[in-house]
């Protein structure tokens, strides 16, 4: 099934954009988990640390929101034993009934593109199920190279039902550097391109597999993209850590009656960390999650009601 | 020791530009690592055919060349076994004394561009002897998020002594839609970018560890980014497969005493895949690959002599 169709659906079923990203950076991780930061462990000791603390958290936030966001590099950290943690890590929260998005921002041209979409789209021919499960339902690619260089991604998501997100606005400080250069901006290029592109991934209820990431710290942006892209679900990072609220986030939602449709707003080391703020202090880390979850949907649904 | 001086120092051992890029792609792996692309095959026993294959690439270049660049997408496509074969062949390869530039296109902001960092150049706290072998002399990087999400990973060179090339004009068909937007075009925007940073990774020789990635395969651009980029080893791709010849390259060289020095020309199928040329039917592909490493050295040899 259509990646966009399945992200319709579980939105749906939990009535939020609430994204929870999950970015493992091991000197973060709550004192239980200390083994993955421990220089004298063995790799593979550090990277099951690593792995229960990101199995945890999906427990925690599993049936609350549609989807997580793995952020590559902090397993990459750990090398061969760290993707293996990845690879669990995304299994299990498939299992718990939750899309992943594989925050890996890949992008390559030709069959290199292609390569990459096989290792976490589609995977190789005669992949058991162990290593079906370890696929992500979709992911985020870069587009520097040129549109050329999305098709492959495009046709595995033909193939495979999944999902791409490409970087059209950044949230980092600097994102205006090259992607506000010209006229159109190259943003507004990009963007234009993913459009051209999303009607082949079309779902049967009209949002596209092919999305876009615009950072939810430029909300002037939001509307803007939001009508250059009419068809894709976007991907807002950014929210609390990086500054954004939640007010900041409402031009890229245009359905007043389903204000949890077409965007999700991801929050990372807001939730996953949350332990680690002072108003959290002496709480158990789980609590301190479920708190700032909970607070995080809530701050959404008061600003998103129309 | 600063990679850009490593390099000189291995080029002027090897007296020639050319590289080897190892892309093993499992469909086209010569028959006796026909079990890397069998589908029946345990995903391990299949990573550890590719990596066989590698290493014996390895064998067969080192002492003619002075790097290898190994593309992640291709081992990634089995998953945390095929990372652990990259691993394996990264440190087999400096342990047979060649550099090694990993393509890995990674990029993102702030302390996730550190991660990858970690990752591929400075080892996380604690790695053992295996792991720091396991580690790229330097990455390939893209700078689509903007230049501030590059200062992490130039930060960790500069503790490292690592490397970057960082993607400016690729060698793709359409590489021009984004990279050519603008004026100043963006990929000269990017290449200043890159100037400005480069600075801070400059060997005792005079040449930065801070690169560029650009494509063979636009003769008119190299003397440009030659120009705009005076410190940076460009790294070219696009040779041979791709359609660019040794003449092609011309531009990118500027010290006529030493042809070899400044630019790095990879040619990845056209060297490991050489036995699937018609000219070499029949032949060993140890043989094939050897002859076409000798012929691609031979012909930069004549092209780039004054």
């Amino acid at each position: 099934v259509n990646f966009a169709d399945r992200m319709d659906a579980a939105l749906e079923r939990v009535r939020t954009p609430a994204l929870v990203g999950i970015d493992p950076h091991l000197d973060l991780l709550p004192p239980p988990f200390a083994r993955a930061r421990d220089a004298r462990a063995p790799r593979a000791e550090r990277a099951a640390a690593l792995e229960a603390f990101c199995s945890e958290l999906v427990d925690l936030v599993a049936g609350r929101v549609a989807a997580v966001k793995p952020q590559s590099a902090f397993f990459e950290v750990l090398g061969a034993d760290g993707v293996r943690a990845w690879e669990r890590v995304v299994a299990h929260a498939r299992g718990a009934g939750l899309l992943v998005i594989g925050d890996v921002k890949r992008s390559d041209i030709a069959s290199t593109a292609a390569a990459y979409a096989t290792a976490f789209l589609e995977g190789v021919a005669g992949a058991d199920e162990a290593e079906r499960r370890s696929l992500c339902d979709a992911i985020t690619v870069s587009p520097y190279l040129g549109s050329d260089t999305l098709v492959p991604f495009v046709e595995a998501c033909e193939r495979s039902g999944g999902g791409l997100f490409v970087l059209v606005r950044t949230s980092n400080e600097k994102s205006d550097e090259f992607q506000g250069h010209g006229a159109p901006r190259l943003c507004e290029l990009v963007a234009g391109a993913v459009a051209e592109l999303a009607p082949r991934l079309l779902g049967r209820g009209g949002s596209s597999s092919l999305g876009a990431v615009v950072g939810a710290t430029h909300p002037e942006e939001l509307a803007r993209m939001r009508a250059l892209l009419p068809r894709s679900i976007l991907l807002l990072p950014g929210y609390g850590a990086q500054g954004a609220s939640a007010k900041d986030v409402r031009p890229a939602f245009t359905d007043g009656a389903r204000p949890w449709r077409g965007a999700l707003v991801n929050s990372s080391r807001g939730i996953a960390f949350a332990w680690r703020e002072t108003k959290h202090a002496g709480r158990a880390w789980q609590d301190a999650t479920r708190s700032a979850l909970a607070e995080m949907i809530g701050e959404l649904e008061s600003a998103l009601a129309r």
